[in-house]
């Protein structure tokens, strides 16, 4: 059956190699700083197992036509690329933010758009091998992670202008049964405890950088793979249990030192085939892509977390009311719809690959999506604001319950006299979690540069949209062109994206 | 044949009688400072007429099954909210902002909801009558104004509190044959080159204000109708035509001064039958949400043509690949992409009512016309910005033809070699239009206020949106609540409205 | 006696040549399109006649020990400085926005600190001349524009560069007696009923731009001079007089078609000594640093005229009590505020240049007045929000006094019953002059432009700002580097910024 | 003599009896985690010793004509308040924010100015009692906290309306030799490294809450007094050592469980006079009052201090120089330099009370800090944008000094070539503690609230400025009001603060 469970998850991760490196130690799987991670994985299985949930967290696998786990599902459909937003959205409600696990299922979308196009063009055979890799993945309901942003060195130059040649990874040799791969790649959120890992390039690359197009498959635990790992911490609860307190993040810095990769995991390689270079980019793009419109599902839902608990603080408070209380939580609750509306517009504009993969619009994800990062720190300032300084000047958990303070600190938190101190002890410590936590700047920094900041979407964007026929309109107006025809937005397809990257290689070239 | 020609449409105009007063004086309707707006109403005459545009601008009526004007119809479809939002989108580049002609179809669509919610509660007639009038509607391809906005006295009373009782429209006699109105409507747009004008009430109405709970149509020129108008202007151009300088507005304060209307034109009468005041708040919130979304049809459009001037003038500046420059128009055109989406989610969303007509989202529709709303100034001080102060300074249109001043602003109008000083000239020409005329003053108000300011969405917004299953998230995260269902986010349905209208309805009462 | 009468101005501006164009027709300076801009020039003259504004409005000629205008004033000390920006501050308040007279007492500042800078170094004359064109200033009390911006051509080349070398305003001869000079400068606020044009550059000018750094006084209606003006208009009243109605500004496009200047009122003349040519950027630039000076005096009176409105309009409409009401008005006279104390703030630390004349601090001017600027449109925003749709869609004047629709109009008008129809009345009209007008639009994008845009001031600021004692503050908290001294905020002094000045002339030439 | 060292103060802390709680346990106060925030107290003790900061950090007491730390000090003019000023910016760019310290000076300055006023009024003896306690406070060079926010209970009702009457400090005893209270205040910063603790109220009071009208200074380990402490964390460095890792805070929760305050310690005391009442208020707003001009002060040190983070990371990461990067660095500056100038300003309007004391301007202080408090977040989105995703996920400190992981993290870690590893990771870290941490929610709240949010500063404002002058010009310029008196903008004054406050008082009465 192709849906695991959360046990099965994590019986795998205690057979791994040990090779996660934490604060100068090694230390196993089941290090009790990477159990955070865990318990957000785990409601991926869970959900999946869950028939209130099937609906959206399960699909039916085009290869096999069984039921599968839908982080493993490839887009067949519009609809599928909403269900998953939806997906996203609800479970992220459920881990009160990051879900983490879309990083998998964005990188096999992309790679079966970019190896399909690469054997169609250059008569290769990535897609086969890819889909025996699919067949798999969804049989063992594999949680993967995806590498993509390279250390970069000295961010003026290319990867080949480096002095040290090894701040992009890259493949050091290209033998008859695999590669052997070099370098690091850092902000690989789920790392640590993924089955596997899927390598894929950070940026366009061109010519003289063929030895950096690369991308490939490999178990976490792999001989040379290194996890050099942070793990994002809060105070330890002792008595006040709640879900908050149990779910987290760690990130990896992971090392590739001297890797060998088999073939049948290796979906792409410039240093034996120079012609597979140019499709780095188009790669490069596209897991961005796919990853931007989960943002569009995630970052609503992250919105609403924090909505949420200001309005509940606001109600504690008792100033749930107050016009600029509902005027705030209304701002929050309209960027979530907002970025949310940008997602499912994208899946209704998405446009079929030749591999059957759909592809979500591009303008209107990297619109949604910047949007999301625009305001992130905004959101956070919000539920500051309505929450007030207690957030950050809480006493801690066991003052609560020692004999000496835990009385009179019950008493002088009391405030609606309808809402016990324990709830309203729950609600601040909830918060304190939540905006004055090392895991609160980690999601901060998240919501703003995952997926790509703002930034890097105006850049994309503009990159997609064609002004010229915009200006058109100005010009039809002043009267400087005559007519004015049916202005079609750009949408962007598969096929679009495609001759523009080539386009933009052969600019490269000269 | 349903589908009128702007010269037909013009010619009625002709005929009606003379009620339209400008600063003073009575006017027939085809006095030039009504031109442009008429420039405006003729493009979606034209547009239902031209072949490139007749699958958006035509649909089939579901009365008759005929071809008919888009204006004319009742979305019978998610499809048809779509296809409405586009035809907003595209009109409105070739108008260079409102088309003017959607109050009539909102109008139109929120009547035959609620009329026939009406005669479900109450056995009353009124959908029967809307059909024969909407028949007639869609058969003369008829142009409306729909006169919302009282003009309110004080603000701080309800319409029966207030010392004079006409500063809201009210009927002053029921007689069998019809009604006697007494009021005045404002910001009433296209009214004074409307056919008909259609009133409908401004707020929910308490028992005690049932004599203000009436909706009707009446034809524009009706005896005892008063439209006391501002029309918008701009410097007139003599020798550089160009569409910016035909197109405008003008605006209606509308005096009722005791007018009678045939029964067979009234859709509401709560002094009649005080039963039907409730429906007055549902009528005025239906109608200003077919509004709003026909705004996340005509924003995007506006801020696409405020773009469009802005790249044109970046690149007769030569700035046009600057960061800065690139960021700023990638602002504008997000901003339209999220209204837009917004708008398309909000018809994906839609639900249909018992009498057949769709009704949009109304949190995503009011998301979105709030971005919108609160971006407006903004878009204007982009365009500025890169415009540079010559839009603010530029001569007079003549002064470039005279022989003593021609030749030489020519000569100083230079700027890339490449483009003439004429089409520099137009450029900034245009851009004098849009930031620095009277009209654009209006344009500028208008993209706040009308359809509602983003004020009032917060409200709309807020009042739809449930908070408690939002906290619940918040409880579930602390500990305070153990189980988390599946969120559903309030989608609004007909139904609920409805019902929540009912319900307050209810409160008032008390 | 050193300080004239309105009157005394307005009979000047009789006597001088036609000179100005105004949509293609020559016109003398009666024309009733420039009264609205000299009532405005008018209120200088009353104030500094007025004794309850002689404290601020006058000063002590250092030169003759005589009592003047203070528009003509050189700035002896810090208390100059603030006496200025006060004077400008109450003076805007009377005329609803800009004073148009700062320019003049901007450019004789600058002149004074460059000049002297200039004959120190060079050994040359230029400051004797330009004191004695002072002593006249002063005796006559004379009006000035002064022109800075060039037309600029293609924007991505110099001067000397461009294919049209007229360009940017340059000496075509220098003679014994004087130079000719051919160009065009734009955005000359006052021009057309100024006494006098002081000339000044643009920008830096290198080596090869010699003939481009030329500064001097000319009479505004000088053989040669051309000036084709864009006045900027509103609805003019019949029967509702009101100040606001009153006051404007027209625009000249300056054409200096070939104009001999004598040699006693040239103040640089790079073409005959291309070693004054570094000296053109310094005088540009500190020309925009005391006109953005006096935009700290002056936007922060816009901002309290507009808030004035948006309070008064509040209370008409019975909401200026409310929350949210009273968040924005804050929110404007805290940017007034802001603005005001960077131009105090600039002025307590400003320093003495060799010359006597105080220069105020360059950073704090630049961040005050970009502060102003980033803010300008949404100052509109705000008083269009609280003002409503009716500012927009006022009928005209003549309407509210006609027999058909006077009394019904003012019946409709009636709001809070204490408030008579007629303020509310004046009220909207004023405030459809400030939102909705021609000239509105050219505020806004003169409250945007003037003095130089955000962009510039930016710019400025950076180029001013120090980094490296700034990273050194990281750099030690990092444990980077061992100490931290006492961090100086760079405050600019004249001498820095003439080193600064030379030294990037110094890169240039390389 | 009046300074004393760094060592002498930490002499003072270990002698004081055991009444600080952490999480559970009773600890003295060489308790590990008190350290950071002691070594920034220890800042305020060095700087007054050291020759380099010996005219900002000492003043003369004006008492006893000796020298004494400033942060003993009473403003005696406008000299004082801007040195303060001055001074509480340059230590915090050496603390890396909030310097602590500034409380006691605060409510010392409020004090000063409230027991005159009501001696004067009431004929009591406060001030007396308060110049004893002063001289101490010199003396001895006393670090103390002021512990003004009570913990409110329902925020809906008055202190004497709440269902448990303590959820506010009181008096529940007030006999001939002291007073006996019981309530807790919170976010009491320094208070678990202070050596007092000075109560003052937290609001207006009206009369039925007397007993809450109290004010007083206590030795921070007095019998009764209960210090429940949060203290912020940061992951210790082992290697890497650096200030910024060595400096940070611990917030109180302080209950005082009937504690006896003797007379010579009480500086208000409603409960046995209840004439003292409405100076709780009038002590309230002062204080607050003092505080925020503080914040002038060290706001703008915490912009510089997060922009030359952002300025350093932008250099190691080779995007100084691009214009987005400038751009926002030059944003940040820019708030940096508005807040001190409205400190500035305010301090330069500053006037003079009856004690002699100097109290700055209100309007002025608050707009300063009200813009500080809106920026922070959009600071921290700025430096993390500048930073990018490796400050959330950069590996712990061992592992780069670690023989398996330590040579591969710092050949990754490598950027500019000219730049050492062990920098690159020196910033990172830095930026981690800043972004990352516990401590940096601490201080984005503080940043937020500390001394009250935008929100308290926009009322406090609001109830300042008189809008009824400022309707004047609205009324001017639209001929409402025929003449226009010289704007004065509302400088408020001690004594009209106090008056206002009366005429409050005298409202709340009826």
């Amino acid at each position: 059956m192709g849906i695991k469970t959360r046990e099965e998850y994590l019986e795998r991760l205690k057979k791994m190699r040990k090779n996660v490196y934490i604060d100068g130690k090694l230390v196993d799987r089941t290090d009790a700083r990477l159990k955070p991670g865990q318990n957000i994985i785990g409601v991926t299985y869970d959900c999946a197992n869950d028939p209130n949930f099937e609906d959206i967290c399960t699909a039916t696998s085009h290869l096999t036509g069984e039921k599968i786990n839908r982080f493993c599902h490839i887009h067949q459909s519009k609809e599928d690329l909403l269900i998953k937003q939806k997906m996203t959205r609800l479970l992220c409600h459920r881990t009160g933010g990051c879900i983490q696990r879309c990083m998998g299922i964005d990188a096999m979308n992309a790679l079966s758009v970019v190896t399909y196009e690469m054997d169609q063009a250059l008569g290769t055979d990535h897609y086969e091998r890819f889909e025996k890799y699919l067949r798999y993945f969804q049989r063992e309901d594999i949680c993967a992670n995806c590498a993509q942003t390279d250390v970069k060195g000295d961010r003026l130059k290319r990867p080949h202008e480096q002095e040290d040649p090894d701040l992009y990874l890259r493949i050091v040799e290209s033998r008859d049964d695999g590669i052997i791969v070099r370098g690091a790649k850092v902000h690989n959120t789920v790392a640590p405890y993924a089955d596997e890992i899927i390598a894929v390039p950070t940026r366009f690359m061109t010519e003289n950088d063929s030895d950096y197009a690369v991308a490939f498959a490999v178990p976490a635990d792999h001989e040379g793979v290194k996890l050099v790992v942070r793990p994002a911490t809060q105070y330890k609860r002792v008595k006040l249990h709640a879900p908050i307190a149990e779910l987290g993040d760690a990130e990896s810095f992971t090392i590739f030192d001297d890797v060998f990769i088999p073939k049948e995991r290796v979906f792409m390689n410039g240093k034996a085939d120079p012609r597979q270079t140019p499709y780095a980019g188009f790669l490069a793009l596209l897991f961005a892509h796919y990853h931007r419109h989960s943002y569009t599902g995630c970052k609503p839902a992250i919105s609403e977390v924090l909505a949420s608990a200001a309005a509940l603080v606001a109600e504690y408070n008792g100033i749930e009311n107050t016009k600029h209380v509902r005027s705030k939580l209304s701002h929050m609750i309209g960027t979530a719809e907002l970025v949310y509306a940008a997602g499912e517009s994208s899946a209704h504009h998405a446009e079929r690959s030749a591999s059957g993969t759909y592809i979500p619009d591009e303008i209107l994800t990297n619109a949604g999506r910047r949007l999301a990062g625009e305001e992130i720190y905004n959101e956070y300032k919000i539920l500051a604001d309505l929450a007030g300084g207690l957030a950050a000047t809480l006493p801690l958990e066991k003052d609560f319950f020692s004999e000496e303070t835990g009385r009179l600190l019950n008493k002088y938190m009391k405030r609606n006299p309808k809402i016990s101190s324990e709830d309203v002890h729950r609600c601040f410590r909830m918060i304190e979690n939540a905006l004055v936590s090392d895991l609160a700047g980690v999601m901060q920094v998240a919501g703003l540069h995952g997926g790509g900041s703002p930034q890097m979407e105006t850049i994309t964007m503009m990159a997609r949209y064609d002004l010229e026929p915009l200006k058109d309109i100005a010009k039809y107006l002043a009267g400087i062109k005559k007519e004015l025809g049916r202005y079609e937005r750009p949408t962007v397809t598969p096929r679009k994206m495609l001759e523009r990257f080539r386009e933009m290689y052969g600019r490269l070239k000269e």
